[in-house]
């Protein structure tokens, strides 16, 4: 089996915050969300359905926890998970923290309008509380 | 606790394909995207994390034989799965099949542009192939 390694495109639009037990979890570069990516570390994997039981499971969980903290933690309205991977072929889930005032609601985020990056204390302060939110060691 | 019942965006904008063990299963009337939402016959519940643990994993198992079968009976190039809601506040799962010749290709589906509705011959053979495939009673 071929060795799990991150795809360019989300290393190069992602800052990482660390693994949990089955996924690394990454903050997307776009300060007007807060947008997390967890990516199981599995090689070769596109749709959830092709994950072992176990792993989908395991998935489901990282998955529910991680909203559930970006909910309370950034006073979100509505969250929106999901996995797309029309652009990127790796298996990753989506979870935007959505609110009324944010700028593409309520229609999609993927595909509304560039990122706008973060400002460096901006992202520092996001990548703590998410961390330590997620139990992420650093 | 409330009684489970359809939002009635959803009950207009699909048809019923029925039940499967947790959730509603449904077609959305959009014939350019073989497109089954399913939804979890709880009452008051918005987010995945909020359902009870046995609840999220039969969701996900139900997702995935649904996408995996989906993926095969309409020779799909790519599944997108999404819990979106910032519309219909109701629990609702997407499941949709993407091609690189769909019209919102690579794009996002929801916003995109006006659904176009089923034939009827057309929307019987899917509801006729999806039934099967889920071993949904009619």
């Amino acid at each position: 089996m071929d060795k799990f390694s991150l795809h360019p495109q989300l290393a190069s639009d992602c800052h990482l915050l660390g693994n949990l037990g089955l996924s690394q979890a990454l903050l997307l570069d776009d300060s007007r969300y807060p947008w997390v990516i967890l990516v199981p570390r599995r090689a070769g994997v596109r749709e959830i359905f092709q994950l072992a039981a176990a792993d989908r499971h395991g998935l489901l969980e990282e998955s529910c926890l991680t909203g559930e903290f970006m909910m309370q933690a950034f006073a979100g309205e509505k969250l929106n998970v999901a996995a797309l991977g029309n652009l990127v072929p790796q298996l990753h889930l989506h979870h935007v923290i959505r609110r009324k005032d944010d700028p593409a609601w309520p229609g999609p985020v993927w595909g509304h309008s560039a990122a706008v990056p973060y400002p460096q204390q901006l992202l520092d302060e996001r990548m703590r509380i998410l961390r330590d939110g997620l139990s992420i060691a650093t």
